[in-house]
């Protein structure tokens, strides 16, 4: 077994329950029964169900923060870069879209201060996570009016706009039914190009098939 | 002093304790002191805090749909309307910013069924309407699809896509910044209408001198 192997299946397990049944209706035991590890064992993890919270959220955000690094890094072509962030937005496994549903309904525990030691040093990493990534965004963007391809505004207001059309999908759609991710992704980067103000004829664009998962509305 | 005075008078002061610390920090006995009421007297009225929070909810929602409904019955031409709703969306006092702020921030407890009687209550009637007000949305946008106001697509997903952006922005806005309400009602419009595939010389509204306040970002 690889170090950090049992973190990450509490992470992992945490995720299901947490986007599944809901942060507060997931018990903390329950959790470390399905890993198969005590009580008191866990807590060599996690001081607690919250500072587990906060360190999904972190990797949550590390990810979402490393993948649009990624994609504007691989592309010269400022619109190019766009479209690859906005497609890779919706590429995602059924895992990845729970996490992404715990984070959003939980992203106003970020803002409390904690008392327990690690469990406030992981708040305050998820809380620089979701900072850096809009700020990463509204660098993005005020290129993006710089180059000429979309048109002038704040690009800080306008990065919250995307981000938080974006973030409002996981508030209501769950893994497991009817609507695919790609069908799902094609609705949503078409509105966020509505948004940026891109030109029209950008629109629509070809999602590639990838892992994913159907969606219950 | 009229009947249900009390009553709103506790509401409005859990709106500002919730809408600037925090649900979570605000103690419940705060409330009742702030409102000059024993901590035994405030319990004729709410249940619980979370009681309270549900009817704050629930009024909040309520009064949406309220003002919704109005703007649409007060024009035939369905741009009209669409536009008298969106500008509408910004005509907030600086109680009803706090009321969005608390109604966003805490919507995931909708989803939670309680076991108080007055309480749950309480909860299916936000959660109602909620549904009700995205229904009424849908029904309005799937109006201006038949007359060709706007592009044909899902009505569901696209009131979700529309309300979902709104939303957003409680979650970082705050009364009393440098941001005025009329600023952010200019910006957000003019991108409900791009999500909305409005035709561009329909953006950048007048807004009429209404009540209002300055925001914090």
């Amino acid at each position: 077994m690889q170090p950090g192997y049992k973190r990450q299946q509490i992470l992992d397990v945490a995720t299901d329950h947490f986007g599944r049944k809901g942060y507060e209706r997931t018990k903390w035991a329950d959790i470390a029964a399905d890993v198969g590890i005590g009580s008191t064992a866990i807590y060599h993890y996690f001081e607690s169900k919250q500072h587990c919270l906060y360190e999904l959220m972190g990797q949550a955000l590390a990810n979402f923060q490393e993948r649009f690094d990624r994609n504007v890094a691989a592309h010269d072509d400022w619109t190019e870069a766009l479209m690859a962030v906005l497609v890779d937005l919706f590429d995602l496994t059924e895992r990845e879209v729970q996490r992404a549903r715990v984070v959003v309904a939980k992203q106003g525990l970020i803002a409390i201060p904690r008392t327990l030691p690690r469990e406030e040093a992981a708040r305050v990493r998820a809380l620089n996570g979701t900072r850096d990534l809009e700020f990463a965004w509204g660098a993005f963007l005020a290129r993006g009016m710089g180059t000429g391809a979309i048109p002038d505004s704040d690009p800080k207001l306008l990065a919250r706009a995307a981000l938080g059309l974006y973030n409002s999908i996981w508030q209501w759609c769950r893994p497991g039914g009817t609507l695919s991710l790609d069908d799902l992704g094609r609705f949503f980067v078409d509105r966020e190009l509505a948004i940026l103000g891109c030109a029209t004829e950008l629109r629509a664009p070809c999602f590639p098939p990838r892992r994913r998962s159907s969606l219950d509305l």
